[in-house]
């Protein structure tokens, strides 16, 4: 999978490069459509994506008043749901589901405890009742105790052999397509891209440089606490059953400004809780750029906003029509969804 | 001042690509000696250098054992006494100070508390006796209630016009001119390079970028609570008056896997409050290399170290010499401390 990946997002530099060629070869405006509509292939051709090739075209433009320097184009991206699913469920708590499953044996006392006993009962409307605070816990008490390094073997393995259970493939087959040519689109612009995203920092780093291109040190997330302690003579962190930062709402601005230091020109979410981002981001002095993905594609992949438990977008949704945001709609402005369906045409 | 480091950082990268052009060009064991020579010019040539240029032939190396790719080419350093000097008090408190004095006409209880009172008696005794619990009161109290954009230019205009007491220069002329070689030769080499510091995130970030080439994405330290709120109608970030976490000591191990998630090959710093970083650092499974820096030049720089309120350099001098860690003898080993020394030259 992340070998076919990795060999797309090398054809799409390519074609990229290709298309840059062109341009510079051939100046009149026939040719600069043609070379337009070999970027993002994935993406259909209308306002959506035309914002986005408008919005780098006039970053990049060193004669124009829009130019940005390349060290402050830096492009921040929520991830559940805006650069993979997060339907029927948050990936992670499929994660914490099989951990808590796995832990089992050592803890007798879950059999009779919400919200384990839920799980081991695979009781999802009793999980679903036991809220966020009830998902909190699962997390806590099964990611708690080991070191980092044994928790990032353990996230290793799982992201390797687990399935998601509509499309029996490994979650990051559900990675968006549209969204992987988009990464690599603002890189090959001299944009910096970074995932600011509500899901642990430490589920996500052990894949996502392979499947998205983004080095653990871009990456943002929620934390729980740490120790540094000695166990046989040699320094671990110990991962610590306390919450240290939830990196969601209010608090992605928080995220963005401790960890990157410098405020994004371009922000992409799919949720109510990716708003204060998209604020943040708008707010700044230059030119800049947000959009939120509206899923509205209930057969290739889900439909929901204003009323979903998860990935709620109503407010958001409001804001941007307000503001002039861009809004994605997956089912019109994407050609495939996910990579897989580019194998399977 | 730091138009003059930029150009010496630029006079450094030429000589460092004419070097490698040499190296390239003709492959004798002499010229490849001579080639090393123009590396690190502020350096005497000694073991403490040899150990660096070794350390990055060895994992520049394709055909050795020790090779490592470019990005796990992670390398840290610790600031106060490491890149910038740290006596006769970390720089940051002379900060605090001016701004006691500057927003005192606000307070008018400051004048019977300490430690406002000593700051405002100039009684530097009193102030040192207020302990490390004082000095953190100082910070909190005058970098509080102000949105991180008007910090960000208070800091901007104080480290341009304010002076050292004993070279009566901008603090950002109190840098270390071999530590900016070394941080050139690591980044020529491959090298991202990475500020942990247990100075305040937000003191660094404004002038780091400009003076060591280290964006603000790449600075760890300490840093307070923030809250995300509207003013005027625009989000704005609000320094709040808590701690949220203090990169120092155990701190530092804990900073680095929250904001870089690697462990670095390399690490830099002067005193105990680095020794965990090295440890951690020294404990990876690939090749790595510590440093620390003693300070021995009590004529140009500042002699100190075990027994030193401020950059106590005890149980890690120790451990460096146990673990074979290459140790800086700043009198021996530096052919000039500041960049300034070059222009008088």
């Amino acid at each position: 999978m992340a070998g076919f990946i990795k060999s797309k997002i090398r054809a799409i530099g390519y074609s990229f490069i290709f298309g840059l060629i062109l341009a510079i070869s051939l100046s009149c405006s026939v040719q600069q459509q043609k070379k337009e509509t070999a970027l993002l292939p994935s993406w259909n051709d209308g306002q959506a994506k035309q914002s986005i090739i408008d919005f780098v075209n006039r970053v990049t433009d060193k004669t124009g008043d829009d130019y940005i320097v390349p060290s402050d184009r830096i492009a921040v991206f929520d991830n559940d749901g805006t650069l993979w699913s997060e339907q029927p469920a948050y990936f992670q708590l499929f994660f914490a589901i099989d951990r808590v499953k796995a832990l089992a044996s050592d803890h007798p006392e879950w059999k009779d405890k919400q919200p384990f006993k839920a799980v081991l009962e695979n009781d999802m409307e009793a999980l679903a009742a036991s809220g966020e605070h009830g998902i909190i816990e699962l997390v806590m008490a099964t990611h708690a105790g080991m070191t980092t390094a044994e928790f990032e073997q353990i996230v290793r393995d799982w992201i390797r052999t687990a399935k998601h259970p509509r499309f029996n493939r490994p979650f990051t087959d559900l990675v968006y397509q549209p969204m992987l040519e988009l990464l690599n689109f603002l890189r090959d612009n001299g944009f910096k891209t970074f995932i600011v995203s509500g899901g642990g920092i430490e589920f996500m780093r052990p894949w996502v440089e392979e499947v998205y291109g983004i080095p653990p040190e871009q990456v943002v997330g929620s934390m729980g606490k740490l120790k540094f302690e000695f166990r046989d003579g040699k320094p671990v962190l110990v991962k610590l059953p306390w919450i240290d930062f939830i990196d969601d709402k209010d608090g992605k601005p928080v995220g963005i400004h401790r960890f990157i230091g410098k405020r994004p020109i371009a922000a992409f979410g799919n949720s109510d809780g990716d708003l204060q981002m998209l604020q943040w981001t708008a707010a700044g002095p230059k030119t800049h750029f947000c959009l939120y993905v509206h899923h509205t594609d209930e057969e290739r992949e889900w439909a929901y906003d204003r009323n979903s438990p998860i990935g709620r977008l109503d407010k958001g949704l409001d804001e941007a029509r307000k503001n002039g945001w861009t809004v994605v709609d997956m089912k019109v402005d994407w050609k495939v969804i996910y990579p897989f369906e580019l194998q399977e045409r």
